[in-house]
């Protein structure tokens, strides 16, 4: 395990690399993790000779991630300084990976909830093991859908009506439902996971890669400009959000759960 | 039957309200009918307790509503005055239920053409009885699916291309055809239909009411406040098209044919 | 076979006319060529007794079209002057066909990739024979797709992953799977093509014609101008790649492979 939790792996000759998550235990989002992502992406896309990435879960447990670490939005544990510098990183990121040059594979061991899943949506092909989950459950947690996972999300989903319902409700879907719906491409055995994975990315590789990434550009660059020039407004937004006194409450119930009892709010 | 033919039913202490649409004999829609609705609408929102709505008919024979009443369409019996005040209310009402802070559930029983199906489709469940109709028709009344009643059929509907076959030829389609077009979620036999309804509106009702109403916001306030502020251009537009010659004729044929014949034009 | 590729047949009496794509071999798309089709378009709006136009290939082998002319796109063989005539023409006709008046079908006899294929996009209904192939395959010939191609492609498609993916691998898919994404509505053996083009020309012909093509422009209008708006600064981007040395390269073995080897570049 590394020291931030991300850790790229690149087989000798291969024109895509693997980076691996491995956050022990569920690879909860912090300020930290998001900005390994993104340093991870830059030297990606900064070396000449890689052309696509694949995102796995190097976990003990089958879980992608669980989403943003409640201690981030969390306002008594946090400040307004870094929670935004959290939000703009991890805004800068995703909206970037979107439309990456790079050819980009989600493969998804297990739960895919919240942030993890909004990764899995920036991604060209997403691949997901046949017992996972996959959605956007913030509202389940108390708090708001934000707007660009939530329009991301229904951009991607073939059936808008289901997919505001999902929103609203907060439900988690299983894999082979997220297939039906369009969100994931393949669902695999967990064995057959990072294979499958390799070979998707193949079919991506062995097209002309700046004709590939030009008109990947073209379709999703309105999107991903549109999302990083909102950060910063969204940020502030959200701020006041986490700050209401039932949002504070409803995540320190979140976080109070997760600790078994022994959070100290 | 009420006076203004819509009637709020909320059992003591539930969370949500039932808006029985009772103008017998079809439920036409006229300026005074689309303004009970809003009242209702306003009613519901203004009181903290209440959290969701269903829409239902409560008419003798099996018809949600039959759409906009005629006579207000056709230009000799109406004025432009009237036809502007008439278009305004029904255009904020659908707006405003399109973004309500309530959950939203209609349940069709029978037809549901033209101005009934827009009101299906602003809301976030969509239940009908296996015998029954959905969609525009207007085409093939003579007149042309007004701007935001097409854009939001085609946003719901899970296929771009047959829905736009379905409103250039002023089709109507069964409720089975409808849900696998993603335009119903749910369809059910007649004796089901309330019972289903008040199921899928605990499905709603369960989740945190903030947080649900806020993502329902984030989801649809663009497309709500578009609609909103495009409606007195398309009032102005409208009256221009109901004024001409052609479709003067065209709805007076349809009214000589509503009234069997004996309508005084 | 004309001069122009181009020909206009309409039987006494009917109310739509065929446009025959007849420039053998494979109806490769010149400047002239999409002149012609444009003219034709012309042609028929301007005659008030016209009110459908179905598009079919006469070509002795089994194509629709193979697509914009590669001679019109290698930058050795064309100067700037010729291709940004080329490439208005085509899009304003293009556009133009999206949201014209008339009824418009597409009669798909065989293969139908690139320009094709957006002519098909831009008709109401199409029909494909069972051995045929659809799709935008430009990144597969090593240029980007153009913009508007891509946005109306994806538009047309029930699944936005799925096209997404087909874009960025530029494959074209069988008539049968375009079915399912929804960019094709109806797959027919060869013999019947143009019966039930016929048939559903029928379908649409039946209605109000002005009501059926002011709900079209509402539909279509806005997606048209902005692709005519575009056009001149899509021209210079296009007229920029088109002399990149890859692409210049990458064009040149297009036309020696399909020249089979002969062609001097």
């Amino acid at each position: 395990m590394t020291k931030t939790g991300v850790r790229v792996d690149r087989a000798a000759g291969a024109a895509h690399a693997v980076v691996w998550l491995e956050r022990e235990p569920v690879n909860s989002m912090t300020l930290e993790f998001w900005r390994a992502l993104a340093d991870a992406l830059t030297a990606l896309e900064n070396d000449a000779t890689v052309h696509g990435v694949i995102f796995a879960s190097g976990l003990r447990r089958s879980v992608f991630t669980a989403g943003n670490d409640i201690a981030e939005l969390y306002a008594p544990k946090t400040t307004w300084k870094r929670y935004r510098e959290f939000w703009l990183t991890q805004t800068t990121f995703l909206s970037r990976l979107l439309s990456t040059r790079l050819a980009t594979v989600c493969a998804i061991r297990g739960a895919c909830p919240a942030g993890g899943c909004v990764v899995a949506l920036c991604c060209d092909y997403r691949l997901q093991t046949t017992s996972g989950s996959l959605g956007l459950n913030e509202v389940a947690l108390g708090i708001a859908v934000p707007q660009y996972w939530a329009e991301l999300f229904l951009y991607r989903c073939i059936d808008r009506v289901k997919g505001e319902s999902l929103l609203q409700r907060g439900v988690l879907v299983r894999p082979l439902e997220a297939q039906s719906l369009g969100l994931i491409d393949e669902v695999v055995g967990e064995g057959a996971l990072m294979s499958a994975a390799a070979s998707a990315m193949e079919r991506y590789l062995k097209l002309p890669s700046s004709a590939r990434a030009t008109t990947k550009r073209t379709i999703r660059s309105h999107f991903s400009a549109s999302w990083a020039a909102y950060a910063e407004e969204e940020a502030k937004g959200g701020w006041k959000m986490l700050n209401e006194p039932h949002i504070v409450k409803a995540l320190g119930g979140v976080l109070m759960k997760l600790s078994g009892g022994k959070a100290k709010l």
